[in-house]
């Protein structure tokens, strides 16, 4: 399981005093520990209501890549940002994210394009979430066409089910891991996958436990990467048990240290 | 999730010693911790090398009934001590196992069909476990038509694809998350399932990992029961959070302390 720290989001207090004071060495202590804690990437977003977003995006970018050398993952729904951010990367980075919405698709894939980044492909459109898995997966395949119209290779696609909450949908969640195994047959091999997991859980007790919980389960539904809370020691354990039970990794005795 | 105690098993010394010495305040304690713990139902097995099995069988359902009142499962190869155990039942009980080979089954589908009892079908047959999904649904449809033959109804009937170590045998975790997939369209209806969970685990570290990270994952393959450690807390709490985020039963904030 290829796991996104989601801890850089300026929604959380001190990532958005950082961005407000280009403070980059809370930034670097932040970067550095989802890296500690076994992250793959990092999802970098800087939350809502910022006159100088742009500016932000680069910025934030500039102060995580001085820390620390994994992929990021530039989060935000505006072209102009996701410009900004992409320009900054010093190696290519995740573009965080495009819905199958001809007219976003249309803005947003060009510049994937031009960054040979790879895309997370949120499978709604312009009317919403879906409510089954169904529509997930006309939204994946929309997705995958246009990408491949823009010569976007689909191995360079996240496909994103879009986890809600099962304290305000708890019927979704199935769906979500129907919809997971039906994008398996998209492409041939499978192609990737991802979740914002942590969504799951919003709103209920118990967050940790049902987010790890979830993510075993869509591990074995063929899950391959989750934006999520890497500092949570025991989601990191269940991801690495899941590699372990689904026969991605070894086994080893020690199979927690590893990886 | 039905959770199926396998704490009171002669394999365990202090069990054991409890057939040896016929102390049933001993069985009594551990039967007690096991519904204290979450137990649905208990496993009965009195382990290997005892000379008056049939004996020890009847004597045990005996003293499990006197201190609990919960189904319990004869766990035994053996048709005549299968059917001293099932003698004993005050309530309809659960056989454990059948396998499908002719000869087996003939000798203790009657004895099922007798006693009213639930039927874990084992999907192997003579010649072992089968090394992929297909052959374990092959012995699943033939258990299920040859129970049918006995006038056994399909609901009285539980699959076991057969759990085997990741430690040894590390490619079998996805077949038998595969098998109880195909189980489900077994019958409509689907048919319950059950596995002996731990088993995964056997001979790895990090069992309680590996087992509860199984357990989401058989959860949302279709799973309904299992034969499992009940005292493991952590294992019942991801029971219990599978449920929820499968939506088999409503979202609480307090969903750890009910069921």
């Amino acid at each position: 399981m290829y796991l996104i720290s989601e801890r850089l989001n300026g929604q959380f207090k001190s990532v958005g005093r950082a961005l407000d004071e280009r403070d980059a060495q809370v930034i670097a202590t932040i970067a550095l520990r989802q890296v500690q804690f076994g992250a793959d990437a990092i999802d970098l977003n800087i939350g809502l209501g910022r006159d100088d977003e742009a500016d932000a995006m680069a910025w934030f970018v500039d102060a995580v890549q001085g820390a620390v050398d994994v992929p990021l993952s530039i989060d935000t729904p505006k072209p102009e940002v996701m410009e900004a951010g992409m320009a900054m990367l010093k190696r290519p980075g995740i573009m965080n994210s495009v819905m199958a919405d001809p007219k976003k698709m249309a803005r947003l894939f060009p510049i994937a394009k031009k960054h040979g980044c790879d895309v997370i492909c949120l499978c709604m459109d312009e009317s919403g979430v879906p409510n089954d898995a169904e529509k997930r997966s006309e939204n994946a395949m929309l997705l995958l066409a246009t990408a491949m119209e823009h010569e976007i290779e689909p191995d360079k696609l996240l496909f994103d089910p879009l986890v809600m909450p099962c304290y305000s949908a708890q019927d979704q969640a199935p769906k979500v891991l129907e919809a997971v195994m039906q994008f398996q047959h998209l492409t041939d091999p499978s192609p990737r996958t991802v979740c914002g997991l942590s969504n799951l859980s919003s709103g209920a007790r118990e967050r940790s436990l049902l987010n790890r919980t979830f993510l075993a389960m869509m591990a074995a539904s063929g899950l391959t990467a989750a934006i999520c809370d890497v500092e949570d020691r025991e989601l990191v354990q269940a991801a690495k048990a899941s590699d372990v039970v689904l026969n991605k990794t070894l086994y080893a005795h020690d199979f927690l240290k590893t990886g």
